[in-house]
């Protein structure tokens, strides 16, 4: 939905409701360790919109002969077309040190952040909303952009707004980038590589 | 929902959906990097289970008073009681090299496996299953355990199946470990820190 979207305002109990849908998520040892910077400042989006051009290009420059010409027909972002960016991040140190189910895996706090992020947007879907997420940017970049503090760490830049209309298809395999796979490829039984 | 698994199969036509749900999650450059391994085998389950009880008593000597004995009343999983595990893990080599969305932030991989299991518990939540994530593990034991290959990564053990019913309140807020913070405590306007 990149490219359709329309810049209008998003209703505060449109927003109150989707934020309240990813706030609602499951988290390890219930740290909800996430928070959300509602960005719609228009010279801090700018400011990014250019970094994320230099990634892109950066990117860019890795591929060759058709994958390079597949890519530059995509829009990879709508930071400015948007109505705002929602910027989720992952504070490890909420509930620290004894987060319950941490102890084994340090980046269980990371995947609830994730979980939080995916609330997000089938709340946004389901109100009609599109929503991209970009991820060509470098982490310090937005930390700094946005004064996230050391131990933060930014894990989503989500353009968030009403569009025209929502497509059925992932924009990658409209625009011949990738086509999805079947499900039976990746369900194996009781071990790995094993069929049902 | 760990006390309330009620051990009886979960019918192929819901399981078929839940996953299904989980595999329709968006993901970095359409790479959908998940696989999942559907573990019923009673052996595997129970040795799995003996390995998470160790992770367990690691943690719990890590903590001292009243915060332990609030830890020995919380029942931090049904791996035998529920009707299956399904482990589902990270391929970092599917579409790779040219992983698009991948180039600046190596995780985003990781983050769209999180997308997938957030589907897959709003899913089997829909078909009023009760799941639990086990995060009580070393991931090169679970590896072995089931066989998968370098370069995979298990991210989540899922305790999966019928209950008795599904309680409003989370686990470890009804055991007093934690409670849940209001949503306007991590929400910021523009800059960190700054309020709307």
């Amino acid at each position: 939905m990149r490219g359709e979207f329309t810049g209008e305002p998003v209703p505060s109990d449109v927003l109150d409701r989707v934020l309240g849908a990813a706030h609602a998520a499951p988290s390890v040892g219930l740290t909800q360790p996430w928070d959300f910077v509602l960005v719609r400042d228009r010279g801090i989006r700018r400011e990014f919109r250019d970094h994320v051009h230099e990634q892109r290009a950066e990117f860019a420059a890795t591929l060759s002969g058709e994958r390079s010409s597949t890519f530059s027909g995509i829009k990879i972002e709508g930071i400015l077309e948007s109505s705002l960016g929602v910027v989720v991040s992952y504070d490890a140190g909420r509930g620290a040190p004894a987060v319950l189910g941490r102890h084994s895996i340090a980046d269980a706090g990371l995947y609830s952040v994730c979980l939080a992020i995916q609330n997000l947007w089938l709340a946004a879907t389901a109100e009609g909303l599109g929503l991209g997420w970009v991820s060509f940017y470098r982490e310090e970049f937005l930390s700094r952009l946005l004064g996230i503090p050391d131990g933060v760490r930014p894990v989503a830049w989500l353009c968030l707004g009403p569009v025209s209309h929502l497509e059925d298809t992932p924009d990658l395999e409209r625009r011949g980038w990738r086509r999805r796979r079947p499900l039976a490829d990746v369900v194996h039984h009781d071990r790995w590589g094993a069929q049902g």
